[in-house]
């Protein structure tokens, strides 16, 4: 009986893999070939190349997101050892948001440098506020449900959750900064992005 | 030999498990960043996000749909010891079904809002009539052909046949209403959905 | 040292499954929703559709084409025991071929029931043509490099060599029977489709 | 313990074999299939077609140098058997890289035989040239960290890195000569390739 229940972990685990490496694999579609007239030289295609910057830094901070997103998915499903329906609801939930982030890295891609780059950053952001809340939901649903391996510290369940809440927060000022000014906004959202990457592997 | 069919089995759902988490991503891809005139300002981007809200809804509602056919796929296997060509068919029959879906998913993106709605919406859910007409004739073969576990009781084996029967009934339903009026028909159909998230759940 | 080998076989096959499921995944992407002006109707919608006749074609018959490729390439694996640098290029010949057919479908899809349509059912027939090659020297490497396990009768091996050869006379005459006539060459390729499914089910 | 560690190998081995095999297959998206007017014959297809080599060169060098990273990816990771944060980022800068190959894959298939032709290629060149130092990285971080199963002897760490400088060296040179002209550069690019390839299997 343990053994099915392990065995079901997993298979949710391996499906959720795969949608995360799709997902991060699918945002190099968001590049578009430059298209010009048949007689253009390699100049002009050189300063084609560089007009793609948005799609650039679009494409590199989507993959970071997910990267994360992915790690940290991983990091949560090893503390679990059975699973439930709210918890799949709440996993399902989470995994609606990743398929989702290759349009708003589009969006953000097509609009940056533009009048309406304001618009398409805090879209973009907003995209991860939803995610954040997902995660929130996920923990809270993990942790009520007493879905955790039994040697996992109170503590520790404390600044995960304190950690998902703080997330949540600092995705929310990005976004409202992005409406101000869209560098800022992003800045602060990539800020986080490194903040965690360097915490997550420190606490491990 | 008892270990080669287990393999086996394994092998045909991880394969059907990548064609799930493949297709449900590539929903996504449905969405068309809106092109506008260079000089387009927020106020103008901020309409043409909102004005996707058909996009928006038709991946939701697939989403939704191949989730709960995965869990669903996932749930049979688990009470499957062994496999035969009739039941590789019948599988093959219904990882087709899914591969389409995203399909279906962009005309009715398309078109919903428009003229053409009822009969966006009627493909769309016609395309659930043929997936529930696959899971049936799954259920019928696994279990004519006895591939169950031995556990099984006959009042579960029952329980999933009229479940899917009840199903295919809601999708032709579903199908005619929306010929009538899109947004009833779509309304049918997601009440199915979430019926069986609930009930599906529950029932584990 | 047996395990580390078998580990090794069972890497190649997981790669070659991820290709096989997101190849029949991608097919789906070669259907274009319809455009049409912004009052069309419903009656012009189920046209439009109606119309998409050879894209359900090119699907349907790459998707046969592609799974029973998956069996066959699975059947294989299941009697090797071990990988050397020749099997393993065969092998990425064989996946090569895989990855590229989405492109003849779409090709066929567009051509099918115009003047074209011979050219694009000779270029579709074409490439399996050289799939065929493929699985030839696959299973010519595989049995003259001494991979198989070692329960593998001659007689099989020899079954199994035969019926490729077959296959790829099949293929090479409704090749050239589709450049006198799409529509048969098309019939020829499918009947071997359906007597392979048949026969390769009936012969496990 | 030691199981945990050993597993948490595996899933991060699993999810890049994933973005592995699905950067691979979506290759063949860069094909478009050629659009002609309604009443084209089968020359006509079959002239468009053949214009069509550019793709073909980019789709079939970008599987070699994806298949070839997978094999090599795949041959670092069975001499591994923990590991740490730097390894996690190594490997990430290295699953970023194959992600973006499609990109410029689309880009030589559009400028190959056009006067951008240098510049197109020099582009897809430089990618692996920063690819290249992806893996450079890699090993460094892998062998300094001490995260290599005790049995590798150090003869073949070093045989590795300086296989790896070769590498990086014969690129920057490729792109450099692609710069002056597209043919020599790319010809260098896929000699390199082919000893790769060569070496590699006999070397196992």
């Amino acid at each position: 009986m343990a053994e099915s229940i392990e065995k079901e972990t997993g298979r949710v685990e391996a499906f959720s893999d795969g949608v995360f490496a799709i997902a991060i694999t699918l945002l190099v579609l968001e590049f578009k070939v430059p298209h010009m007239p048949a007689g253009a030289n390699g100049r002009e295609l050189v300063l084609a190349l560089l007009k793609l910057w948005p799609s650039m830094i679009a494409f590199l901070g989507s993959f970071i997101a997910i990267l994360i997103m992915w790690i940290n998915h991983h990091g949560l499903f090893r503390m679990i050892y059975k699973t439930d329906s709210p918890f799949l609801f709440a996993n399902g939930f989470m995994l609606l948001m990743v398929t989702f982030v290759p349009f708003p890295t589009a969006v953000l891609a097509e609009y940056l440098g533009t009048p309406g780059e304001r618009v398409a950053a805090a879209f973009y952001i907003g995209t991860f506020v939803v995610t954040s809340i997902a995660y929130n939901i996920f923990w809270a649903t993990t942790t009520k449900r007493r879905l955790l391996k039994h040697n996992i510290p109170d503590a520790f369940v404390l600044r995960v959750r304190n950690g998902y809440r703080f997330g949540l927060v600092v995705y929310i000022a990005s976004t409202l900064l992005a409406l101000w000014n869209a560098s800022v906004g992003l800045a602060t959202c990539l800020s986080l992005w490194i903040y965690w990457s360097v915490f997550e592997y420190r606490a491990e």
